[in-house]
């Protein structure tokens, strides 16, 4: 009655995804049998069901990719990201929507302006992360923003915090091509790091004089010892450090000193109303993500495979797209 | 001008100070000249600056202990606790208030309403920390409460919470004579639990059973891994860890599983704009803390030596007041 | 699959009820045909469908009275009493559950405790109105508030205040008699004020001088021209001026002084995510409301007339009760 | 100590300067005896006192107007435009700054980026303004505004909220080429309106038809009825009014509907806190006041009379200047 049935045209390959076709499960959520990849999607409607009144066959939509119960306290509260009972594409068991077809509530599905392509549509997803990120950690103007890890996630979340408004954005990387394309979409600096514990306390010190003044928000997009120890480091009296990155499932910190000049380690898991906000910015051109898509594929065997390993090795691929 | 001399007249000890007398350091600031402590206390004004208005010589007061820069943004935001120019009384350089008479800032000295005690007026200090503990938290009628540690700070923030409308406070403690004094102070129910990191996961699966319903906010009133570890898996997605204690300086920690539930962790120092609902809650017996002032001195150097050396051991006392 | 079938125990009457009952309207809803009022119940489940899983055939529960459309944007937002296609018993066209059972989705009815009775579970609906105004308030422990109007919703707010841990509360009304229930229910200060506008400035300064301390909070209960320039002129500057009351259309205020003190002003609408926190407060007596249930009718002819007409006159009723 | 000696170079006059010229008031506050007016204000440091470390002789800043008195709740809370004892340049009985010199407090005066000018850097009072309101409205990414008022504090307005993300600023005001200044600063779209209270129903049907979405917050910078009764009718279910402008003391309003769809209604004074980030916009350009500056005086006494009446005609005058 509320759903529509939906054409998938476009689907962006994610980490996770990676990680369940390499590994089977990714951290602690295991797949147990055969399933359908994929949560980062864009399609046309092929049908609706009797309900449905701001959707018509034809209409170009981005899919939110969780279906929460609306019935938990969180769900009622809008933190349905959170809600246990969600249904999430490509999270076992609920299959995802790397496939032809799907069928979704309507009132998940959001209609992509026209100038809008169903790449930047498919890219709601991921950019529902950094919007999220960015709401949870107060990114506003005023804001000295640093992010440490310039993949996928962590470029989005500098896009994001640029259009939140942020008054500089640094971006550190073991990767020197990754904090290219950091520079490139409007970091105000960078940094290459190490991956050697050892580095940290030189590297704090040439971040602080990067940067110059106190840093307000420190997201870690990698989410590792040696990351979260420097976020913790190098975040203001006062400020905030958002874990969003998962590298590591124990990280070793000096959690006491930076508790005691109450720097607020926050957490984030997906989002929730951040799919109108995405397609106000892509509009806009607030947020450009086409700079993202690195590589497309189609969905034959070949191609499948080629993608996963490219978005595996994660060279000089940012974003993987699928078209349909 | 602004000034007020103050004759001191109580004097609590807290384990900052005891830190300094047996270590000469607490956590990373070094005392480096013999100096006065003290930070928790009240007096009787015995002279006021030219411009001071709202108190008059023979005013009972409580002392707040930080004098902060009033310059700097934290200041100026309203966080003048994170300022990093403050004067607190007995943080090395600055004298502590363990003395006959102190020169203070009208403006950080209020008076006592007329039910209420010098030593009441001194455990405002303590007290605020419990205070801004709850507001950090969020505490509020609804949340269900757990507090981990009973020592003078934890029954605090147990006895803040309750008057700020929590549904439900639970505590635990290594210590039975502790958990029977969180009992007696209102504790919904306590846990005794070991030091052994071994028993962790079964202490995590005893609270839940324990308290039944999903916990909002945990303070972690030790500050040791273990306690950690416990705070993060025990509260709800969505709920908040306040680290409260400072038992060691690296933790490790699970945080990638619990970001990944919105489990934020909230740091505290010390407090700001605490002592007006500090004196609220005291007067109308919201809050009583009477119950905790366990052993009283006098500025003897025997007792002095006693009084220290009671509080270190910590066995049946809470709380060691000094009347001058 | 997702409802309940309740028969129904305990109606209260709200005031609402009467108007429809009265001129067929309330504010700028009009009835258009028969219908079934009443919106404040509690009742025994008597049928559960087959999703439903926290509830069982003979359980005791309230009844969240209105049905959110869970797809719109406020509905995700966490703020679905704003929802525009919310189904609310008694409000034309939804029938109401003033009758003798009602199919309602399981997700909004809520398990009584044992030691309430079904009219306490009733109470929920009026409670909510009083807990929803304190949180859009903001009342927490140092807060001091003021409610102008000791009708059953003055007095609800009055109790859910001192629940939220409010420093002080004083009441104003036209009337002594509910200015002593308003006192006997814990109110610390109670003034007699005339309906009189010439009045109205003697009675700031007499307010001013009765509570003798800035007043944070005040909230209108009445909702006509004289009391909210009461509410702008005694609330303190950075203060809340919440409206609550509708007893006039238009009203003549002087907004620029006010606003030029930031004294903001916040409405209220029903409710959200309030029933778990009324049933804890009303499990706990934090919040007692069986005094305020002055009248109890069964729902035969005769009575359900004098019910209405009790209500409407308002004499010494406070909430007039079915019972079923 | 803490202050310094600065050389006054640039000045701005603002209405309320006009008014204490024309009727010797601002709204409430009288002028009792000849005065220095002026409070939009950057200079040179021309000494600094001993406890000075952030500023130099030579140093170009600009300075904050308002001095609070450190003391009071307000100011301790970091609301310091609202404390009681704040002596504001230009605000009887304090002398303002359009003079040759002042002396100041050294932490409220800001160096000015060696890109912005003397203009720029007075500019930063009035942007203040726009930034408080912004603040306090919560105006961000995904937001759709409306202001009502095209003068120099609407124009301001409009600017900030485009630096603050919104998705959408529209604006209406019945002068047309004050709206076509807001189209050329960015304004998605413009509506003239009447001054006559008898157009407000169709002016409200064609705003909400010009902007096809629900408005979320609304500025009124005008603050007579009509505005008012159109922003409140106009803003969405759960939306925010901000009063910003001062056109009329009391305004009859249908505050029982909007408090009923919990449209807010928040009032600004001043700032606070915002010249840190006033000048972060203008230094990266985020935000450009440089149009608005429309005419420049000299402080003779023909310029002087002429600069006034320039901007109480407010003709195609936005911003009067004086170069000294």
């Amino acid at each position: 009655m509320n759903d529509v049935r939906v054409k998938i045209k476009a689907v962006g390959i994610c980490g996770s995804d990676v990680h369940y076709v390499k590994k089977l499960r990714n951290s602690r959520v295991a797949m147990k049998e055969p399933m359908v990849l994929g949560h980062e999607s864009s399609g046309v409607i092929c049908e609706v069901g009797a309900s449905v009144t701001h959707l018509r066959v034809g209409d170009r939509v981005a899919l939110e990719a969780g279906i929460p119960c609306n019935s938990c306290v969180l769900c009622k509260e809008g933190r349905y990201n959170l809600c246990k009972n969600v249904r999430f594409f490509g999270s076992p068991p609920t299959n995802g929507s790397l496939t032809q077809e799907v069928v979704h509530p309507a009132s998940l599905c959001y209609k992509l302006p026209d100038n809008l392509t169903f790449e930047e549509g498919a890219m709601c997803e991921p950019l529902s992360v950094g919007v999220h990120a960015c709401r949870r950690a107060k990114v506003e103007p005023g804001r000295r923003v640093l992010i440490l890890g310039a993949g996928p996630i962590g470029l989005i979340v500098l896009l994001v915090s640029r259009a939140f408004g942020a008054t500089t954005v640094h971006v550190t990387d073991i990767d020197q091509r990754r904090l290219m394309a950091a520079a490139s979409l409007g970091a105000e600096g960078t940094l290459r790091v190490s991956s050697d514990m050892n580095d940290m306390e030189n590297e704090v010190m040439e971040l602080k004089q990067l940067i110059g003044v106190p840093i307000d928000v420190t997201f870690d997009c990698v989410g590792i010892t040696k990351t979260m120890q420097t976020a913790l480091k190098v975040t203001k009296s006062g400020g905030k450090v958002c874990l969003v990155g998962m590298g590591q499932d124990n990280l070793t910190l000096p959690l006491t000193s930076s508790a005691a000049r109450e720097v607020d380690v926050l957490g984030i898991f997906r989002y929730c109303n951040t799919y109108p906000l995405c397609l106000d910015l892509l509009q806009s051109r607030k947020v450009d993500v086409r700079p993202l898509i690195t590589h497309r594929y189609r969905l034959t065997e070949d191609d499948m495979k080629e993608a996963f390993q490219t978005t595996a090795m994660a060279g000089d691929a940012i974003k993987v797209m699928f078209t349909i």
